[in-house]
């Protein structure tokens, strides 16, 4: 059956596996210290203009945010986060079991009003019991969001300005985050992502890798991040299963070529949908759409596709997210367009 | 200047101290294992009509939520509180830090809803994702709330339906509540508490104490409770000095009689401002009234009595909390008559 | 039945409790911003020599280690302690609940060695697998030790010398620094301890008072401290309880004083015991003595006397501890003489 | 320059990266859901005669241990484990991370003995302290440990029986599984394990996977154990590239031959060194093996092999360890003999 449930059934981009085939014979220094993650490592810099960049590759999204985000905060800081991001729902209170509380500020189709960040900062420090309270410590957007919306180069710049006011890390997770530099509504790049954030990190699981998520600290990681990353669990034997990932992945520009196809793919997705007269949830510009089926139409395409179901929309439809990645193709979507 | 600030800004009742004063010389078991400990907890039992309660004494408010929810929640679980819930502000991230989220649901006044408890608990059992997701494990509800607002029985019996239909926990957190039995609107009483949740505790700190809550486990207190009491840090080594306070307080009913007199000088106060044209933020029946009073007549009236600034009302009027408590006289009221 | 079982198992100090007795009907700040926690403050600051010290109540012991050691420590760091420290046995795990190792170190007679402690963090830094390991932030050491014993001025100042080595915090646990302070074979004062650590607590609970432990740092505390304390459960609403049991140990030099009155029974307990025949378990300065008595008459005491059953000494007796405090009498001691 | 630094320097077996390349192109479902997740687990439950068993795909072992003892213990609750436990020295805290204090035994090179593991449980249950000290809740102990030694039958047999009078989990770290049951000293196989044991895990990374433990609960899983998994960070979205791995590892006994392979190697550089005259530390029937070098002869060994400088012997020999693995050849080996 095809699938379009998520970005992340797939195996590996081939030429991902290809560089693991490749590398495979040779040994290598350990927990990343490798040829092929210090590789990875100079040409994300590169890509980033970051040259003094710090990174690391974790395995995963949950753990990078967590790992992260515990590194970056002192002990009685928390995040804030908008009330839909990732690690306030679908994490399973992985930032609270690190011992933070996740603030959250209202979902504007996902993402973070950096006005409503601003006030909720000015109510904090005129608050009489300001120090009752978990301290502000760093702000969390994610690019995209799990909406499939993008903020502009303006919503970031806005964001991080009120960061620096009140000296808040800004943190950028960027597990889709080819999905949303391709957009066609995107108006930035890695660049611009590595200077106007603290810290974010490029996901190689969505997209083309195994495995993967690319921690960048544009400036300076926290003292011992690697102590940080062991205690965590998340410290890597052979970290080279991740360094040999992203070192094909941002050759040749593959990272973007990739996340440009699911875009393609995408566009043409939206088409299909509308034309058939669904609507749509929102507007999404990336990877994930999110369309209003009719449930009895929801139940008949079951049988044949998969997708995710997100939430009633009403008592008659179901709001259905349907996923494009590196992997789709037009066949694929040829099946869908028949019996949607 | 007299002070309307909070509950919390005195001494001891008299026979409180008086107790203290007379039991000094005499030497006991440490940890709580004395005689007035022992003594304390059977009123206690009796005053709840629960012979098999497990009753533990510690010393503040937060020290008691962290502790109770951490000792009984699973460590993958969560604890769902009104959005306006102690533990989800005032408290300094205290659940978040033993690695527990803290799941939010909308206020009313202050009071959790059971029909939206309920939604709750069946989008989460219905969801795609539910073993993504932090496990409800417990219901948190404050009697009185921290607005001053009450549950009525039926309230309390449908969110404790909801709790047993989906294996919750329903703790209340009873920091006031003397000042809420004793409200006029009351239409429930310890008994009535006791046999509606699974744990609550019975604040001391605010109601005539120097220190200390009454937690009561009306049928069985978690494994090894008391190691995690000593884990917390919670533990008293003189267990006495609470003990001794609430033999004092649960002695010829002067928890609830001092707690009357609190609601009597709330009425009175509200009737007090009422007369004078203000209006109130909400209806309160507790001893925690929350007046608009216009900014320039607040910034007249902080010259002459203490009283907490809760938050703007609009752009010319702000929110002012004013709080009776057992110690609050006629005299306190008449000053208060004649500046505001 | 008389009781030498510890130093916590009477009431408070008359002085302590007259002076909660006259000042229970004025009210005041809470949280600590009570006028008596001030005077307090002051008045330790003098004792100490240490103007600039910034103070904070907290009210027991292993409360205070937890909030201390955490909230000194980064998340990534660890504690050294003298295997028989408290925070490594006697706390149930409080610390590592906070999420820090307790590394150990070997105990001479309860005391960590200087010399040990250097050769520890040699070994660490010159270590191939360093950053894989928790990294030592702070040494923490009991004073009188949990045998009773005490460091020298020199011992103590060895060992500051190798924190400030290697960028380690000092951390003195004076759960009974009255104690050990008294002790004759004791060559310190409070000047000299707080010139020789980054931060101390002298007990209250021990010495004297109800509940209560004041929290030193000589030069800096932690920033947003007061935060961590209330995230820590350990806040209490009315400050001025300890506030005011501080500001009248500090007053007159009674907490000295009555110190001196527990050592000088402890001498007396001592010989009592020699004089018998009996052989000590070690040699303790301090108000804490380790008798090796014959399992039968233990027994026997048992019925007449309370003390702690240490551990056993070989298969015929057992290391029992007898405790003096500020409380102990005369009259105690010729009953003991009597029994023994 | 040959390395025989650890076990985990090399890519993945070639039949392991085979089976990657063949399941590439085919989509499936997400987090260890997939096909050959499901097929791993059942060649796992066969081999190891335990039809009922749960098995979870982890990434790491540190990872592994954390995620599963922290799931296993109930909040209040230790872990025991050997002085020289991987969880109480090379994880950077990680077990604490979680809240957990690790209560270490003494090691015999690297063994718990059960008689010492009895006697403390005895001094536990009896001390008059056991509820103000962490809880003991599982014993932890390697096969094969961290200085290649493994345990008897009868030595885990008698581990394990302790184990059960107590109250206690018994949970085996098998990282280097493979190479600890195919030692020519071994007398037991994976039924052996997993029968007396309550979880345990097959190692992958060290034994031919890029990355992946097995953890196999003989019986049943804690309740929630893929949310906590989630909540440790430790859940990987596409689950089937551990599952793809393990699928061959245990296809026509591949996990223990490659294992078998590394023993026969281990033994042939054991002669080698013996020759030599080389003594060496302990006597490890496994492929690590920790050889006396005197310090002028390892700084030229460090020229032309790598190894691990494990620890000074005494002022003019180190010990240092050389390892073998499932990818060591007799060209390898070859080149040692000339160099040694």
């Amino acid at each position: 059956m095809i699938s379009f449930e998520c970005d992340y059934n797939n195996g590996a981009h081939p030429k991902v596996l290809q560089h693991l085939l490749e590398t495979n014979s040779k040994q290598s220094l350990t927990y990343g210290f490798d040829e092929w993650s210090d590789s990875a490592k100079e040409k994300i810099r590169n890509v980033c203009n970051a040259p003094e960049a710090e990174i690391y590759f974790l395995s995963g999204g949950t753990q990078t945010n967590m790992t992260v985000i515990d590194g970056m905060l002192q002990s009685y800081e928390a995040v804030i986060s908008a009330k839909t991001g990732h690690i306030n729902i679908h994490e399973a209170g992985a930032v609270e079991f690190t011992g933070h509380k996740v603030i959250d500020l209202p979902a504007h189709d996902g993402k973070m009003s950096a006005k409503e960040l601003s006030d909720y900062m000015n109510w904090f420090v005129n608050d009489e019991s300001t120090e009752h309270l978990a301290q502000p410590g760093m702000v969390y957007i994610t690019y995209p969001t799990e909406y499939g919306t993008i903020y502009s180069a303006e919503e970031i710049s806005n964001i991080y300005k009120v960061c620096k006011e009140h000296g808040l890390h800004l943190f950028i997770d960027g597990a889709r985050m080819g999905y949303g530099i391709m957009s066609l509504k995107s108006d930035i790049d890695l660049k611009f992502i590595a200077s106007h954030c603290d810290v974010f990190y490029i996901g190689g699981t969505k997209v083309g890798a195994l495995c993967g998520e690319a921690v960048v600290f544009p400036n300076k990681a926290p003292k011992h991040f690697f102590t940080t990353i062991k205690q965590h669990g998340a410290l890597m034997a052979k970290g080279r299963l991740i360094g040999i990932q992203f070192d094909a992945l941002f050759t040749d520009n593959l990272y973007l070529d990739i996340s440009k196809h699911a875009i393609e793919m995408a566009e043409k997705m939206k088409q299909l949908f509308a034309k058939k007269g669904y609507k749509f949830f929102l507007d999404s510009p990336t990877n994930q759409q999110f369309v209003i089926v009719p449930n009895d139409k929801m139940i008949e395409l079951e049988q044949q596709v998969m997708f995710t179901h997100w939430e009633p929309y009403d008592a008659k439809n179901f709001v259905c997210r349907f996923v494009t990645s590196w992997a789709t193709t037009d066949e694929d979507l040829k099946i869908l367009s028949e019996i949607t």
